[in-house]
């Protein structure tokens, strides 16, 4: 009887099963309108770190002003300014003075754009998608970035300051061993971008662990809460796709690209990470056949089940006839019942209905039904 | 009581239900002619406005007529005229004036018809569908519009006059701050083009809206509204896909054409509208999965339910099994019973009546049927 | 009991099952051999027609001989000679004179050949399909043509003198103000061709009208009768798909190739015809669309009726229980039965007879199961 | 009764329903390993035929053994050898006189090769599959046929002598009006692989005999049978599509192929077989489309019978109701029973029996159950 | 009764579920993480072979330490290094003194890399995995292997030092007929790499032979087991496509390659593996294929089978039916019933009890309903 309350929560509230099968985040999948600027509202809060380095030397300028980002100089360092928390006069200025075109400046402020590769006035532009496991709701989280590659500097453009997945970088910059150190920007910004493929594993990793959950749960038995299971899967994986897919035209742009900003010796790097990009669009791939046979054997399951249960209604079904029939003809109220006078007759009813089904339970096993 | 007359409602009126699945709009769709020219009629209303503008001024004409329309003279200016309701004669007229080939008139005048670029004796032309939401019949509305480039000028044809695009664009094109007002005709032509693109999202949206209601009403129960509902999705789909996937090849086109109408300078303002087109159509695609998904879901859900069912007649029947034997045995009218003399025999006969069942049900549950 | 009868015809008379299923019409479309010459008849009745004309006059031969045709001289006219009835005899004399290869024959005389363009010997050829409505079996016909352009002329070859899809084209060519007078054969070329693709969308609408009524009828009702159409429609578009898929690649083989009997001129109005292509196989793609959601359709309507059934069967079998076995218990013939001598005994048990099912329907509904 | 022990032939004789369900031909068509070569046992019997010939005459030599092969001498006449079974010794000779590479040869040998178009050393290798229609196992058979093009000469090589598809060509051959006689070796080439493209047609007329039988058993009913030949057929399809598809690459490969064993002219002729194998890939495609049409109607005929077995269970679960609920109420022992003095209780009784039923039952058809 | 303890068995003890299932071999297959070098542990043996030959001598080095192969010297031999059990020190030094690039090194350490062909500083990397059957697990294990070609010499890179593929190959290499012996290194190469492809070929009959037994035991009946396989045989197939097809890419990586480390003649042979890979891609695609019918002709069966049931149901149901119905009418408790008092009255009775189920059953029967 414990059960029963439980069971009741799960028909009678409601907003739990829209929660289990995650509708609400449907809403967020599916808004995407990478046209509308004004939407965006301005960052509460920007962070913005500097690294001005060469082989030599690394200068490290944490949480700093505007003002102080615009005032960097590099003779012949190479520049990288990050900013985390995104406001229009900031982009601005900064696109005056590095030479953003405004085309690249309305993609940096735009969101749920595609990952894209662009190329205006010697500024070499990325945009993509970092990606997040958001552990609470389960769910991939998405932060779009804005990488631009330009003569001796790159500029990072981030959402969120609560979030960064460049620090393992950012100290092995301070190293004098760092191969970056000793490099053109343009190996700075394959780093960048390595950094953010590489971390696309990290996260199909947690999805592929839900898998395996659903794929158990399945297995162990099918009830609703294993299909709400299949159905946020299948949801995540739009996004998933959505965001990976494109970058391997972004890598494949860059590799093909005639930009000056990428020496030759990069170019190899940069195949890399295509590579690894490719391998991340197969695994998505592999998780999307998984799901769909375990919503293939989520089906089949529920049938045999069903079955299963048909057949042992069916048997109890022909066991009771018997019984009925025999029980109903001697049970009627006539004066003349043969048998009825009889010592044996009861016996003999008695004895036919158990007999009946048994035979019946013979024939249905040959028949090889149970 | 109070259901069962709108259940009543329901199976009885028929029109009802095929208002549900919206039959009536698969005639809508599926009708696809764009070889018949007779088909169009002549529109009641014609509105013409005409911008003739330059870096310096504007001058704006509103509600013209044609013959004032065809009076208009360029002289360093770029003159914009956008028609709303066709006649035949009018295309001929304008045609003729502004060295319109035949071919692409009989386009402007065609319906139903794919988008295409084309470009004949020294005019750009394009037709596209702009898209709305028909809040009232829950439907995509489309509406053809063409657009034809030449030097100096803009033509815009479109079919309704009730409903206009472009008013925001014309209030801009007023501001003397205006990016439009320095430049070619073909700026202005890729403002156009992007306004129609950027609206196809704003309809996506509404369809978005559409598809979470569905999903949460799938997942609170499965019923014949449901399915009509998917059923109805699934078709506004397929007008989706048809307006906006040609119109990659049209912004292609424009991007590889060697045109000299097309500076090379907004090249790449056109690419940017392609990367919008390339997103709607990811998302198009991501709007059937997330269907497809909800079919399956719908179907899952239903055998789960049915499977739910039938485990409760299962049990039920089972249940019963033990009573009708028993009932049986002793219902009959036999002289000699055993038992039936004695007092305690009723207590055994409804004892076996109630054990039985009770050890039936431990058993199932062991099997984990329920 | 009207219907009874009926359903026996339905069940009884197998034909009529197979006429549903249109079986026969397996036959018709999957039997395809090009290879095999011997096969077609020689046609019984021929009808040739002719056409010679220039800008200036124009001359009609109707239901000319074939030795007829042969003498026809062209000298600065275009001939265009169109057969209705193909006999081996017929073709190798027009053959022998106008220069057309021996493979061309071939494929002139073939059945069921895909179609095709091919280029021998300053001779243009393409083999399409005319589809016609066959209105008494519901079904899509198709008639074989092929096209032949050589220098100052134009021959038709076609397979049914019965139907004739030229007729308009032939009034308009006898007008003075008619386009093709003033042009070359190949325009004239350009317009049979146009006018066959022009008629797959008349034929694709009356297709369109029977799956309106197909969604229509799986609306109303799931019976053998709407699968059994739909079955039908999954065959005709098999045979819409085979006619028009390939006609694109002839199109675009007539705009990329370089005869010399290709004006440049008309190679515009070819693309128009290729957009009108395009279009049509966009349209059986929506058609697929539709029939494969008309499909899913039906198999969620078939499982949510029985879904309904269950339950109806399910609240039965649940409401019978008590009866059951309060019936059982107090009917057996126990000389002790408690209650058995009391006045209100009978109405106990009948209460709790009433009262069971009552509180198992609430319960029931509660879990909303109906 | 009849009926019954052929049903238990069929479910007690395992056996039986295996072949029914072609299991032992999922070995046949999944074993494919073309990488070793020790599987191929030596053929038993070997007959060679030889054809050497020219305009002026043609020499025959019937059942000769490698020997005398190896010494025929072409001196301007073109040889053609045909080799039907293999063995390792004579495809050595052969390829150490005619020139043909060690690499060859093990083609020649292998099992299972996916057909391929190849070009060493002056020696043209196409290798394709025969295939046969087995009447007997009612499956496609296929033989793998090795085509040697050199200047000069061709040799066929043929697994089983048995079966033969060129027995029509030769026959032709002797005829001095023969096309054959007057031109290079390249066109006997033609031929030849024309005469294999040619006859998948005639093998899947056969499968669509068959494909027509199922549609019309599944019709009529759905049963254990029809299942297993839609099972069947979608193996059969498997070896239509990797026998035939790959053909396709084969023949562009020699259209494309610029070897000097291929005179221009010729091209022509490569490319009708091309035409001809895409019209049968197409024709697989359709067979493919039909099949899974069937498979649909299988499921939707399975569903819609159940369906119907359920409503006449539910109709007559409601119709019982009534009857067990008051007989269950009067049968009862008390000694109070009302009506049950009455004269007229017992009719009353009867009659809600049979009124309660009739009602429920004009209730069901105005849902429209049944 | 044997059956039951085995039943219960199966459902009680989950752990045996989950391992039929296969569920934990979900997490081997999804977890890639190409990009995390540190997960790998180093080998706890490392056992490397090399031999240095030409056309004259070989020379065998067996299970030599890492500082014995490095100072193995060529002088106009080729030398084959090949190392079981990677260690970063080994890679690292072999590198530095062969000269491979340390991002090609970073792959050979790297774990579940996706197969790829890479060219750096005159040196030609391959990187595959060999496929095993584990007849244990009943499951395809890979290993990955990393071949490095250079100017005279070869390095093969194994992890698992148990398993070794290319003994059949060392000891054709002893021969002094070896076509390897008087060959380039790449000659080697294409050897080395055409095991591993033809191992491919022995793997899948592994799986072919499972696919049969899966067949087999679907057709016998339907039950958990069944299920459980398709779901671990589709597992499988994604791990066999992701094995397999990036080597087509590797081998047309390779033969498109302008390298000066593959000699012209070799290019065949590469093709004649090309030729392999491509075929076993093909037979992938059937396997899919089948798997896929298997999947569909379970779910048929389970609704084949559930129809039976319900038939046999319907018609005991209906049977019943009429016993119940007489039974309870004479059955109850009135004073006055009809034909109680006669002698026959009993026997018009059961006769009506035994008749009308009688004409249902033909009624039945004649509908075609079992």
């Amino acid at each position: 009887m414990k059960m029963r309350p439980e069971k009741y929560l799960r028909y009678l509230f409601l907003p739990n099963l829209l929660e289990l099968f995650g509708t609400e985040r449907t809403k967020e999948i599916l808004t995407v309108n990478p046209t509308i600027i004004p939407i965006r509202e301005e960052a509460a809060t920007v962070i913005i770190n500097a690294y001005v380095y060469n082989k030599a030397e690394v200068k490290e300028y944490k949480n700093i002003s505007i003002e102080e980002a615009l005032s960097l100089k590099c003779n012949d360092h190479i520049i990288w300014i990050n900013i985390d928390g995104l406001r229009k006069d900031d982009v601005d200025q900064l696109g005056d003075q590095y030479g953003i075109h405004p085309l690249l400046r309305e993609d940096i402020l735009s969101i749920n754009q595609r990952p894209k590769v662009d190329e205006i006035d010697e500024i070499l532009f990325s945009l993509m998608n970092i990606l997040y496991y958001n552990e609470e709701k389960n769910a991939i989280g998405q932060e779009q970035i804005s990488l631009v590659l330009g003569k001796n500097f790159v500029i990072t453009f981030q959402d969120d300051p609560s979030r960064d997945l460049f620090n393992a970088l950012r100290e092995r910059l301070k190293l004098t061993t760092s191969k970056t150190r000793g490099k053109e920007a343009d190996y700075l910004y394959y780093t960048l971008i390595d950094t953010i493929v590489d971390h696309y594993f990290i996260v199909m990793d947690k999805l592929r662990d839900r898998i395996e959950d659903v794929e158990e749960e399945i297995v162990r038995g099918t009830n609703k809460r294993s299909l709400a299971l299949i159905n946020v899967l299948r949801k995540e994986l739009i996004v998933l796709k959505r965001s990976i897919y494109p970058v391997r035209d972004v890598l494949s742009g860059l590799i093909k690209s005639d930009s000056e900003l990428l020496t030759e010796f990069n170019e190899r790097f940069y195949k890399d990470v295509y590579d690894h990009v490719v391998q991340a669009i197969d695994l998505v791939e592999n998780y999307r056949d998984m799901i769909m046979g375990m919503q293939d054997l989520y089906i089949s399951n529920v049938n045999l089940k069903m079955n299963e249960v048909m057949k042992v209604m069916a048997i109890v079904t022909c066991v009771l006839a018997p019984a009925t029939v025999i029980g109903g003809i001697f049970g009627m109220n006539f004066q003349v019942i043969p048998l009825s006078g009889q010592h044996w007759g009861f016996w003999i009813a008695v004895g036919a209905m158990l007999i009946i089904p048994a035979w019946m339970l013979i024939l249905f096993r040959k028949r090889g039904w149970f």
